[in-house]
Protein backbone atom coordinates (compact mmCIF):
# COMPACT_ATOMS: atom_id res chain seq x y z
CA UNK A 1 0.00 0.00 0.00
CA UNK A 2 1.20 3.28 -0.43
CA UNK A 3 1.85 4.35 -3.95
CA UNK A 4 4.82 7.60 -3.32
CA UNK A 5 1.84 9.47 -5.65
CA UNK A 6 1.63 12.14 -2.89
CA UNK A 7 4.06 15.09 -2.55
CA UNK A 8 2.59 16.06 0.75
CA UNK A 9 3.99 14.81 4.23
CA UNK A 10 4.18 15.89 7.59
CA UNK A 11 7.39 17.71 6.93
CA UNK A 12 5.95 20.01 4.16
CA UNK A 13 4.89 23.34 5.35
CA UNK A 14 1.44 23.28 4.07
CA UNK A 15 -0.76 26.79 3.67
CA UNK A 16 -3.40 29.03 4.55
CA UNK A 17 -3.32 30.90 1.50
CA UNK A 18 -6.63 33.86 1.39
CA UNK A 19 -7.60 34.37 -2.50
CA UNK A 20 -9.87 36.61 -3.80
CA UNK A 21 -11.71 36.13 -6.77
CA UNK A 22 -11.42 39.21 -9.18
CA UNK A 23 -12.15 37.05 -12.45
CA UNK A 24 -12.61 33.57 -14.14
CA UNK A 25 -8.70 33.12 -14.39
CA UNK A 26 -8.56 32.62 -10.67
CA UNK A 27 -9.98 29.67 -11.27
CA UNK A 28 -6.88 27.90 -11.87
CA UNK A 29 -5.04 29.74 -9.65
CA UNK A 30 -7.19 28.45 -6.68
CA UNK A 31 -6.87 24.70 -8.64
CA UNK A 32 -3.35 24.98 -8.45
CA UNK A 33 -3.26 25.67 -4.60
CA UNK A 34 -5.52 22.79 -3.67
CA UNK A 35 -3.39 20.63 -6.26
CA UNK A 36 -0.19 21.66 -3.98
CA UNK A 37 -2.43 20.22 -0.67
CA UNK A 38 -2.84 24.11 0.16
CA UNK A 39 -6.02 25.46 2.14
CA UNK A 40 -7.63 28.44 0.03
CA UNK A 41 -10.22 30.96 1.67
CA UNK A 42 -11.69 32.45 -1.52
CA UNK A 43 -13.45 35.83 -1.19
CA UNK A 44 -15.90 36.08 -3.72
CA UNK A 45 -17.17 39.80 -3.20
CA UNK A 46 -14.63 41.05 -5.79
CA UNK A 47 -16.09 39.16 -9.04
CA UNK A 48 -19.59 38.77 -7.53
CA UNK A 49 -20.20 42.98 -7.58
CA UNK A 50 -19.41 43.18 -11.12
CA UNK A 51 -20.93 39.26 -12.49
CA UNK A 52 -22.74 37.16 -10.66
CA UNK A 53 -23.51 34.69 -13.10
CA UNK A 54 -19.71 34.38 -13.72
CA UNK A 55 -18.73 34.14 -9.80
CA UNK A 56 -21.91 31.01 -10.14
CA UNK A 57 -19.79 29.02 -13.13
CA UNK A 58 -16.66 29.61 -11.01
CA UNK A 59 -17.88 28.30 -7.77
CA UNK A 60 -19.10 25.16 -9.81
CA UNK A 61 -16.26 24.43 -11.65
CA UNK A 62 -14.65 24.87 -8.18
CA UNK A 63 -17.27 22.46 -6.66
CA UNK A 64 -16.26 19.65 -9.54
CA UNK A 65 -12.80 20.21 -9.41
CA UNK A 66 -13.17 19.59 -5.37
CA UNK A 67 -15.39 16.44 -5.65
CA UNK A 68 -13.15 14.93 -8.22
CA UNK A 69 -10.02 15.64 -6.31
CA UNK A 70 -11.97 14.31 -3.38
CA UNK A 71 -11.32 17.48 -1.45
CA UNK A 72 -13.87 19.80 0.55
CA UNK A 73 -15.87 23.11 0.01
CA UNK A 74 -18.01 25.38 1.67
CA UNK A 75 -19.36 28.52 2.34
CA UNK A 76 -17.76 30.44 5.44
CA UNK A 77 -20.32 33.93 6.05
CA UNK A 78 -21.69 35.52 3.12
CA UNK A 79 -18.55 36.62 0.76
CA UNK A 80 -15.92 33.82 1.50
CA UNK A 81 -15.77 29.95 0.01
CA UNK A 82 -13.17 27.43 1.88
CA UNK A 83 -11.54 24.63 0.08
CA UNK A 84 -9.60 21.78 1.08
CA UNK A 85 -6.98 19.46 -0.50
CA UNK A 86 -7.78 15.33 0.30
CA UNK A 87 -6.85 14.57 3.54
CA UNK A 88 -8.63 17.78 5.07
CA UNK A 89 -12.12 18.29 5.37
CA UNK A 90 -14.40 21.24 6.81
CA UNK A 91 -16.29 20.29 9.99
CA UNK A 92 -19.89 21.37 9.84
CA UNK A 93 -21.50 22.38 13.19
CA UNK A 94 -24.86 21.56 13.77
CA UNK A 95 -24.89 24.86 15.23
CA UNK A 96 -28.43 27.01 13.83
CA UNK B 1 15.38 12.68 13.66
CA UNK B 2 11.56 12.06 14.16
CA UNK B 3 10.97 11.75 17.45
CA UNK B 4 7.61 9.43 17.54
CA UNK B 5 5.63 12.72 19.40
CA UNK B 6 3.40 14.11 16.66
CA UNK B 7 -0.22 12.19 16.46
CA UNK B 8 -0.88 13.97 13.41
CA UNK B 9 0.22 12.11 9.89
CA UNK B 10 -0.88 12.27 6.82
CA UNK B 11 -3.41 9.59 7.35
CA UNK B 12 -4.90 11.78 10.14
CA UNK B 13 -8.59 13.49 9.14
CA UNK B 14 -7.82 17.20 9.92
CA UNK B 15 -10.58 19.88 10.08
CA UNK B 16 -11.27 23.08 9.35
CA UNK B 17 -13.25 23.92 12.29
CA UNK B 18 -15.66 27.72 11.90
CA UNK B 19 -15.88 28.36 15.59
CA UNK B 20 -17.07 31.75 16.87
CA UNK B 21 -16.08 34.01 19.29
CA UNK B 22 -19.38 34.03 21.55
CA UNK B 23 -17.26 34.22 25.42
CA UNK B 24 -14.02 34.18 27.07
CA UNK B 25 -14.63 30.38 27.64
CA UNK B 26 -14.13 29.78 23.77
CA UNK B 27 -10.78 30.20 23.90
CA UNK B 28 -10.34 27.20 25.56
CA UNK B 29 -12.58 25.16 22.75
CA UNK B 30 -10.41 26.34 20.16
CA UNK B 31 -6.81 25.86 21.99
CA UNK B 32 -7.89 22.53 21.79
CA UNK B 33 -9.00 22.06 18.21
CA UNK B 34 -5.34 23.54 17.52
CA UNK B 35 -3.99 20.87 19.89
CA UNK B 36 -5.43 17.95 18.18
CA UNK B 37 -3.86 19.27 14.82
CA UNK B 38 -7.29 21.53 13.34
CA UNK B 39 -7.36 24.81 11.91
CA UNK B 40 -9.51 27.12 13.01
CA UNK B 41 -11.87 29.89 11.68
CA UNK B 42 -13.00 32.53 14.47
CA UNK B 43 -15.58 34.80 13.78
CA UNK B 44 -15.09 37.67 16.85
CA UNK B 45 -18.04 39.55 16.15
CA UNK B 46 -20.36 37.82 18.57
CA UNK B 47 -18.00 38.80 21.29
CA UNK B 48 -16.99 42.50 19.71
CA UNK B 49 -20.61 43.25 19.40
CA UNK B 50 -21.01 43.03 23.27
CA UNK B 51 -17.08 43.23 24.83
CA UNK B 52 -14.42 44.52 22.86
CA UNK B 53 -12.16 44.48 25.45
CA UNK B 54 -12.83 40.90 26.32
CA UNK B 55 -11.81 40.66 22.40
CA UNK B 56 -8.99 42.03 22.35
CA UNK B 57 -7.88 39.58 25.84
CA UNK B 58 -9.24 36.58 23.87
CA UNK B 59 -7.04 37.35 21.28
CA UNK B 60 -4.28 38.26 22.79
CA UNK B 61 -4.35 34.87 24.53
CA UNK B 62 -4.74 33.22 21.52
CA UNK B 63 -1.84 34.84 20.06
CA UNK B 64 0.57 33.86 22.95
CA UNK B 65 -0.90 30.39 22.60
CA UNK B 66 -0.59 29.72 19.21
CA UNK B 67 3.43 31.41 19.46
CA UNK B 68 3.99 28.80 22.64
CA UNK B 69 3.00 26.04 19.93
CA UNK B 70 4.69 27.36 17.38
CA UNK B 71 1.62 27.62 15.21
CA UNK B 72 0.44 30.63 13.31
CA UNK B 73 -2.60 33.71 13.43
CA UNK B 74 -3.55 36.04 10.81
CA UNK B 75 -6.45 38.19 10.71
CA UNK B 76 -9.30 37.50 7.96
CA UNK B 77 -10.95 40.17 7.04
CA UNK B 78 -12.96 42.59 9.84
CA UNK B 79 -14.64 39.66 11.34
CA UNK B 80 -12.44 37.02 11.45
CA UNK B 81 -9.29 35.24 12.42
CA UNK B 82 -7.20 32.36 11.41
CA UNK B 83 -5.45 29.86 13.52
CA UNK B 84 -3.45 26.71 12.47
CA UNK B 85 -1.17 24.46 14.20
CA UNK B 86 2.63 23.26 13.77
CA UNK B 87 3.30 22.66 10.20
CA UNK B 88 0.72 24.57 9.02
CA UNK B 89 1.33 28.04 7.85
CA UNK B 90 -0.72 31.03 6.94
CA UNK B 91 0.40 32.38 3.54
CA UNK B 92 0.88 36.42 3.44
CA UNK B 93 0.52 38.48 0.13
CA UNK B 94 2.18 41.12 -0.60
CA UNK B 95 -1.18 42.57 -1.87
CA UNK B 96 -2.17 46.17 -0.66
Amino acid sequence: MGQKESIVTTDSPRYVKSIPLRNVSDVEKIKSEIQLGNIVICNISPLANVNIDEVVRCVNELTEYIHTNEGDIARLGEERIVLTPKTIRIWRTPDP
